[in-house]
């Protein structure tokens, strides 16, 4: 097999320069991108045609030659695959049924792989489409963040439903990201088996938990895919997110066992270096950097190498890429990380 | 003059039970409130008529004996009374017409304190209307928070637009900065000199900055604040509330000068511990928890007693209190604190 950089750090080795990607890479910055999103209509059938779930993932590694491609989907195929329904409407993000306390221990487990089954399929296909030297990334949502939407029936600033929702029905709570660590499990090691060579847990909302709550449903169910997916696959190693953890970044991968943690962009370098000791970090750059570029992306690139790049560092946004990214920018980022001469 | 213990508290010294106030006490989840929201009109209406906004400062007072009154204002009334338009739409919060970079330099101060003059009257007649014991806190938002307002002309969950514009205009962004530092800092010496026994500083979107910008939009502005007042009054305590701030926290006091740092709800207890070794320490129930009552209110009202009560500490949310809040649990939550037998 050849070399796969992105794979070799995410297993601890330190490389320079860093391997690169970027989250939410497949996205709507890219005009290739907008144009098989128009072609497929909506947004899940993008993510449910291996067709075009491979083009759009494959896009951004053709353009850019990234260390890393990740899986095109959404995290919230998961409640989907549980029968939960789902529907994406522009401007207004995801909307789903909120689920009520009762009707968690109904959720039915039956036919979830074979709703999954195209996204298998995509991850299949890549991985003999991709470069040999590429890292393919599969991915699922965190327990925690899935759980906010399926409360809460769309994206909020604060989580405030999710957060009501576990204090005032904690077992609920609990039994409903049991279900979802255990489901979550499966489905990333169908991913792994069916070719990816890493796998990420986001926990985008992780951030907004109080410190109790924070390690019961942050914690514990990431700890709890990381244990499954690790006794079924110990050589695949899993990249933890959670976004807005703040103090709660160090000690986060001892705690859940994750090999490699992603740092959102508010975390301090000073910070990050702590979090290194621990282990391989990814990250931080501010997405809003990338969109500013000139100098405040090349200084806020340039300090992250400088205070990451002696030890194990995958390269990467704190968040993702938003759609007003231009392209212009990402090439001068990707020429500084690569020491080539500015075109 | 009465022992005003919240005042005591906030110069460094314990006392236990602790002093209590919340965020947001004068709000929509209390009866009395919505009443004279209704009579008073507008939400600024409500701001800048002295007899209206003492009365809506006195009501929690009145009803569950806080230690301390925070005025009744809003943070935008200092780009308001800077010239800027602002006006409060319901469920949209504010509005305002985004500042251009080319037009910071053009801000006039001239007229400030003039259209800011009813607030000065309602700290004047809160402190001679309020009891003698209970302490009077005025304040003013951080230059940062004000600025993202300023910018995108409305609140947003990650303040995108604030960030991009401190990346391409970063000497307009300082500029900025400075200048509400300034205005802010004059501000809460009037507030002093009407009657208020301390101050607090709420930088409620210092969470989304990057390591560098942190130091920069957020730390020196609010130092720049505390400096001045500190000259003008250097008994008075500035409470700074960096929320969202994360590994932040820790040194924070240090670096502003600010006698107190009030801690949002993400912060953990241990973390928590940590800050409270450097100074006086405030807050940090989540809202949610005081919304569900019961025993996630108690276990997060005991958890903050235990482990904060043996040191300086004000007993706060961790964020303002919510409309949906049953004042009955605001009770449930005094009494434990005050240790009283349950109703």
């Amino acid at each position: 097999m050849a070399d796969r950089i992105a794979l070799d750090v995410l297993k601890g080795k330190t490389v320079f320069p860093p391997p690169v990607w970027l989250m939410r890479q497949a996205g709507r910055y890219l005009p290739e991108y907008r144009e098989t999103r128009r072609r497929a209509g909506g947004f899940l059938d993008l993510c449910y045609d291996p067709a075009f779930a491979v083009e759009v993932t494959l896009q951004p590694i053709r353009r850019f030659g990234f260390d890393a491609a990740i899986l095109f989907s959404d995290i919230l195929v998961v409640p989907h695959a549980l029968g939960r329904d789902l529907r994406f409407e522009d401007g207004s993000g995801p909307l789903m049924t909120p689920i009520a306390a009762e009707q968690i221990e109904r959720i039915d487990v039956s036919g979830f792989h074979e709703r999954l089954a195209p996204v298998y399929e995509t991850v299949r296909r890549l991985r003999s489409e991709l470069p040999e030297t590429t890292t393919l990334i599969g991915f699922c949502g965190a327990p925690w963040t899935v759980a906010t939407y399926m409360i809460a029936g769309r994206g909020s600033p604060d989580q405030a439903a999710a957060r009501l929702f576990g204090y005032r029905w904690p077992d609920a709570m609990r039994t409903l990201l049991a279900l979802l660590a255990d489901v979550s499990a499966a489905y990333l090691i169908r991913q792994i088996e069916a070719g990816a060579d890493a796998v990420q847990i986001f926990d985008s909302w992780s951030g907004v938990l109080d410190g109790e709550s924070f390690g019961c449903f942050c914690v514990e169910p990431v700890a709890a895919i990381v244990k499954q997916v690790r006794a079924a696959h110990p050589q695949v190693p899993v990249i933890a997110f959670p976004k807005g953890a703040g103090s709660r970044y160090v000690g986060f991968r001892k705690a859940t066992g994750a090999a490699a943690i992603g740092l959102d962009w508010t975390v301090p370098l000073d910070q990050a270096r702590i979090i290194q000791q621990e282990g391989v970090v990814q990250g931080n750059l501010d997405p809003q950097r990338l969109v500013a570029g000139g100098r405040a992306l090349s200084d806020g690139v340039g300090a992250i190498l400088r205070e990451l790049g002696g030890g194990p560092l995958v390269f990467n946004l704190g968040h993702g890429i938003t759609p007003e990214t231009p392209i212009g920018n990402v090439e001068a980022m990707l020429d500084q990380i690569r020491r080539r001469p500015p075109r």
